[in-house]
């Protein structure tokens, strides 16, 4: 499969680029909306890549081009990119292609962080608001602490929900993350139950605060 | 320390009960609106914490007299009970009492299960607005699953965040809770923390319908 990471010069997308890269066979796209800042990031990602024994295939282009080769795109921008990110590959979008989100929208004050979600309920719902029609839209990677996951020496186990409009497309994005080493995907149902995913990842930015810890993740288990 | 649970006598309070009742050398007294219940429930416990050789101190009478012995109330009533037992209680409630509420109102659909949060954004923040000038109001337990929480065979492994209008007050109820063998209590700030919490209690139900799972519970991980 093809993954293209839109922004995936930021620290998320640098995370999943590293981390598709090493620990699967799949393809994986960088995109920026400087192709030149997409080119040196995969350069840096294969010489990281490299040093771990891994032999990836990674390309970087700009967002525009790398959307229309992917089967599945990441959304890997700040949540207010969200809108002028699609509207630039909208193009490049059609049914065949996953869009993922991992974006959350939140505020901070001096009691924690604070989810802070557009009108339409959570940035995941806003993603497919703007999606063209048609265009399956999954919420994921909300939770994860975007510092391990770029981390290769880090043994992560964490887990991520997901959402989406389209339950095939919601299988696709867990089977694919569940090949990553350390991640779990677990099924989250429709886009409405995303608000609550995006409250979790501003609680879990407040429990770091408020208990000296770093990076924290999630999992849920029996 | 002294602790009382309102609706002592439904799940999660009966999960408290055997859990503060083995493992704490606290007081626990069971509170029930019907005095007879509390003192069944209370036989009913102190058998299963004799079969597991605890000797525990707990003692059942109606909720405004447990309220007035305590030093921690936990409300553990549904979420549509908390105001009128708050009403109930409110003679017996002062600065000296903790009040600790684990409610969550959540509604169903096919999708899985929504946070459905009060007017005052979430309920412990309900409690807060009701209950009387001056007691500290906290909130904590809202993700727990009452079912391994009660089964006192069962090795429970679970993280529990706990936002309050005082950090003393937080603090108190931090102690006690990580005196529970596999609880672990996580300081989360202020009570406009409390939706996300309370979301999460929706999420993780969802996510148990969906992932073919049972009784969730959550940890945060570094």
């Amino acid at each position: 499969m093809r993954i293209a990471l839109l922004g995936g010069t930021g620290d998320i997308g640098e995370g999943l680029a590293l981390r598709f890269g090493r620990d699967t066979d799949h393809e994986v796209l960088v995109g920026s909306r400087d192709p030149e800042r997409a080119r040196d990031a995969v350069a840096d990602y294969e010489d990281t890549l490299e040093d771990h024994g891994a032999e990836a295939s990674i390309k970087g282009f700009v967002n525009e081009m790398v959307t229309d080769r992917a089967d599945v795109v990441v959304l890997a921008v700040p949540p207010y990119h969200v809108g002028d990110t699609i509207e630039s590959v909208a193009d490049a979008l059609d049914d065949d292609t996953i869009l993922v989100t991992p974006a959350v929208a939140m505020k901070g004050d001096e009691g924690g962080m604070q989810f802070h979600p557009p009108s339409a309920g959570s940035t995941t719902e806003l993603v497919a608001q703007r999606a063209p029609d048609g265009v399956p839209v999954v919420g994921a990677y909300h939770n994860l602490p975007a510092g391990p996951l770029a981390d290769l020496e880090a043994d992560i186990d964490y887990d991520t929900p997901v959402v989406g409009t389209d339950r095939d497309a919601v299988r696709t994005v867990v089977d694919l993350t569940n090949e990553i080493e350390g991640l779990r995907a677990l099924e989250a149902g429709p886009l409405s139950n995303a608000a609550a995913i995006e409250s979790l990842t501003a609680l879990t930015i407040t429990l770091t605060m408020h208990n000296d810890a770093q990076d924290l993740g999630v999992k849920w288990q029996e």
